[in-house]
């Protein structure tokens, strides 16, 4: 199943055609995209009972994220190696550093992103991170590993844009802050529920610049999978329905280059993982 | 004017009786405490032409935290020079370091609190910070520091519970995890707006340990105080109705002591504000 955010209505896609959840039920479920996840199972069921005729067409470019206003929003910190290392950080040996991208950075699939001012001095270094992200389906709280993927509504692609200036100033690395410039979160293009999947451990991802690749890796690589990041995580707290995670970067991010590459009006940035779909951001 | 959480439902409070807002206002306003945010203008001024009688007892144990969803939540660190110091980090220069505490970790003014379990040594040390919390009334973006008050609903006590073992671990700072267990984050016990406080920059802020008086500072000794973290957030992002902004704590945390002394079984925490009330948590 495949559900997304259009015109800010949650809709089903079905041979390429959208259905208006709220029309289609009649109104047992709601317009609103992020109150799908308080009832998952519900409407999975319903969902996968109902058949679906006609609908509209897909316009990209109103295609909003397929998670957002989530409660909770985990960014995951170094958890490819050789990202890690690229970025100059140890391989963490537990749970990988928790951070968070404040709510109002989420944006859509297909966007402009502003660049932002900078600094005093007006440095600004806006770097690329392809993320596979996670949305919650089922209140998840002290869940071992091998349940975990029972409470994942699905998985969306993401884009952790970072101002590497803001980011790494101060004492203690200001990662939620210079990672959360409006726009700079955008999701989808929609949510993959993983029964779509033939292994959601193990999906490549990538993203390239004015068509250039430059970063391409598979989730596979991931320090910490996507089962032990809901187990690490739901021990210490309790994951919301709707709840994102965003599972971390692998190498290639422009800070890590040599010479180092970041993000200028104009550039084009598609990000991208196998099975679920691209996103497209264009940078002014 | 004060405004509580009483029962789930928005309060104002006055001549010590609580009045239900629903009620009193007709249903013009909904009981949803964290809805009140939205319309915050139009709220006070209906508030302040109303006159209110009769009204309800306001049990302490039935208060909850005056925004008890925020959509963003931000925390401070190292915000006052003598806490930086004993907490071993340099005073940053800019803005300090801001991390979340994830929402789950909100609760009421008079609470008991599970100690958690530790990591696999067992190892925990749940240590206090008492803070001054500005809660957000006016959608803040790029506000210069002369117009920050304004953009303010009001000031509560909250208390930034840390277990330092999670928090201190791996290649970077663990601070939005380790301060986010269940129940970390009591706010309370009620919303008080600045034209109730004879200066809003000056605020005595103390807690005590069965009875020890362990913090005892001023906001006035704040190194970014609430205006400049207002113009230096919203210089980032849009604040949002009903954001929380954790201002951060004076000395005399646990993990600064000699010797160190964390939180046990049994140990009664009162956290104060001059003029703003005072929170009692019990740990368990």
């Amino acid at each position: 199943m495949r559900i997304a955010n259009l015109h800010e209505r949650l809709v089903l896609l079905h041979g390429g055609r959208a259905h208006d959840v709220a029309e289609v039920s009649g109104g047992r479920f709601g317009p609103a995209v992020q109150d799908v996840y308080e009832r998952w199972d519900e409407f999975r069921a319903w969902a996968s009972g109902t058949s679906l005729h006609g609908g509209a067409e897909i316009d990209p470019a109103a295609l909003g994220a397929p998670t957002p206003a989530p409660r909770q929003l985990f960014g995951i910190g170094l958890n490819y190696r050789d990202h890690a290392a690229e970025a100059g950080f140890e391989t963490p040996a537990g749970l990988p550093p928790v951070f968070t991208k404040f709510a109002t950075a989420i944006t859509g699939p297909n966007t402009r992103v502003a660049l932002p001012h900078g600094d005093a001095t007006g440095r600004v270094e806006v770097d690329w991170e392809v993320e596979l992200a996670v949305v919650i389906g089922r209140v998840a709280r002290r869940v071992p590993p091998q349940d975990a993927w029972a409470h994942v509504a699905g998985l969306t692609v993401a884009q952790d844009l970072s101002e590497r200036v803001l980011q790494m100033a101060g004492p203690a690395p200001q990662f939620s802050l210079g990672k959360s410039h409006p726009g700079f979160l955008p999701l989808g293009p929609w949510l993959v529920t993983t029964d779509e999947l033939p292994d959601p451990d193990a999906l490549r991802l990538s993203c390239a610049v004015n068509g250039q690749v430059v970063q391409d890796g598979t989730t596979a690589d991931l320090i910490v999978d996507v089962p032990h990041l809901i187990a690490g995580l739901s021990a210490v707290l309790p994951l919301l329905p709707g709840d994102l995670i965003l599972t971390g970067t692998p190498a290639g991010v422009g800070m890590g280059r040599t010479p180092r590459r970041f993000l200028a009006e104009g550039d084009r940035l598609v990000s991208r993982i196998e099975h679920l779909g691209q996103m497209v951001q264009t940078f002014e």
